[in-house]
């Protein structure tokens, strides 16, 4: 789990931005969101993820990428496909997307 | 707070993500919170904001604006830059802000 906001890339990049609600169904969440992570980390051109969730509220989770080519692979990615789907089918009430190419960014560290 | 995702808005669009981790110190916090919400919601142009803390770690706000004119108007609220020069002060241990175009987006609702 994040404890640290991610750095603030040298733009431009991307970040996908995933916001939702789940359900009441965790079965099998945990496990698959490892193998998730396994996955993206090893595409090249991946910069970095981070995620926050209110209990019983809304989650953000945000994905950095060098570029758009990147992220085209992780959602192409196969496995990532079933996943998405058995998110629909059985996780999320409710989500939107966003994805974006950031132009500028910066960061504060205090006594950084 | 927010219980739902913000709607995808129509491409292109402008968001703001700011995710921090906070300090001990939550004097004062909650009532210039509120007071931003209602400089920024009277922005024209200001499409929505949403926001996730997991309990003792990071916190991700997202704001979206129609395009950079908006953001801007928000940015340079001067009562919106002295609430950020308090912030680095007294609120946030580190934080980083990443400004960006969404080029795409789109939602899912159960049975929506």
């Amino acid at each position: 789990m994040t404890t640290q906001p991610v750095a603030a890339f040298e733009p431009p990049y991307v970040m996908a931005v995933f916001s939702n609600v789940r359900t009441a169904d965790d079965t099998g969440f945990d496990e698959l969101n490892d193998r998730m992570e396994e996955i993206v980390e090893a595409i090249p051109g991946y910069l970095g993820y981070e995620s926050a969730r209110t209990p019983g509220g809304l989650g953000i989770t945000v994905a950095y990428f060098r570029d758009h080519e990147a992220l085209t692979v992780w959602r192409e990615n196969l496995q990532h496909q079933a996943a998405m789907k058995r998110g629909r089918a059985d996780w999320y009430e409710s989500y939107t997307l966003h994805v974006a190419t950031v132009e500028r960014s910066h960061g504060f560290v205090r006594n950084g």
